[in-house]
């Protein structure tokens, strides 16, 4: 359940915290009427550098598969503005990696920066495609993730 | 700060959680290769119920105010999946008014559904348009936020 | 061919210029960096309003079927200027009933307004679902078709 | 006004047809139901990349200037499937410098493809941001526009 502790205010991560990285750039759409990308527009990008951490893992095969990852929550805490056209890269690391399902922790980048200026998590469960049941992680995707995993 | 306790997961709300009630309908291009909504839409469609709240009540003035509340964390949880061409409800209430942030808990049902299909969080922070440094919400918008402030 | 004849600049339609109407909302990322829609979201809702009239027909079965109808090409005019929260219409009359395409005339009204607001067209070429080859469009879904058709 | 000339099917153009290039990736949330860039998105990237263009040779500021580039008109013929992850060029030319309207022909490479999978227009009427009044474009931009026309 996420639950929000008001009294730790949570800080962005540096490159460090993350086992693989990926890039992406913005569009000209990205931005809202603010003139920043919009909120929704990080989760898009969470999204992507995770199928594209699985497609080039060998994992995900979302033609012929017949399990598949679901969201089963998603999260994120933003710490400074980004803009298109701007530069970006995604960290990503596994902090749980469970029966049937994985947890990912994610930071958002501006190109080369530091620390992250945004940080978020997605829940991802194995589930079969028919049917949407979960179903365990089979060994040979577990050994695929464990390099990604990092001990909180 | 998020935290993810494995050990509680978190439940579809009814309809008596929420304080007000928003319609969203759905497109094509938010179906995504699985068939469903993905996961990205959630949020702009919580994203514009809150704004809708903000500007039916004479809150948000996006053209002239020189504050804006700006989205300082945000998070979902998935429980059932929802697809276009679905007509859609977003139920809002305010968990927390602090002094210059919000907290909304939303709920998304299926149009006529008793239950959320997803239940999530947008923190607000009150910020001056220019620096986006945060600022006490004023009285008078403090008044308006009062009758869908819950009691958790 | 698209051609741009720089002399005959395009009017705005009235309601009668189509054959059937569906409503739509606007999401607070519509707008962009200028506070209007952006121009693709308008090429969205086209494309979802098409896709409920194939749908309300029983025509469009995207599950199961194996044909589907690929768009060959899209073109749009703005007259003027839409914004969240905007409620809006979308009017659709078939221009052109081939063999194996449909041209669909498009104007995206304001909500009761009596002109477009932009209009636009979609050819949709109807093709075998694995291939993506043209097929002919079944005597049933002509006949299906037919109420929409006007004459130029 | 567009005309859809039904005897003269558009063709792919060669890289020779532009003068500017630039860069995409593709994001998850791209493919729709099918599996195949949503055609909305094709405008997207078209935009991004105009954008690109004015904003590299700084002739658009979007936050302090007085005037902008208001999209009157555009359109696009779809040639070939694309797919996210796919990496993608787009090729600009201007076929049109008009008094206060520019003509942008453009092309969807994907990544290092010699012909187009689309191609499309965009119309950008040069206008006063406060009225939208067309307004000639200054000599200055003139002059940066010069070296990307083309004659058709």
């Amino acid at each position: 359940m996420l639950q929000r502790d008001h009294d730790h205010r949570p800080q962005p991560k540096s490159r460090t915290a993350f086992r693989y990285f990926t890039s992406f750039d913005t569009r000209w759409r990205d931005n809202d009427r603010y003139g920043h990308l919009n909120n929704a527009i990080y989760y898009e990008l969470f999204d992507s550098a995770i199928n594209k951490l699985l497609i080039d893992h060998g994992i995900l095969d979302f033609e012929a598969g017949d399990h598949v990852f679901l969201v089963a929550a998603s999260g994120c805490h933003y710490f400074s503005e980004l803009s298109y056209p701007d530069q970006l890269e995604i960290g990503i690391a596994i902090s749980r990696l469970g029966n049937s399902a994985v947890t990912y922790d994610l930071g958002l980048f501006k190109k080369s920066a530091d620390h992250t200026a945004a940080t978020g998590f997605f829940v991802h469960v194995h589930v079969t495609r028919d049917s949407y049941r979960p179903a365990p992680i089979p060994t040979r995707d577990r050994d695929v993730f464990k390099p990604f995993v990092i001990v909180d």
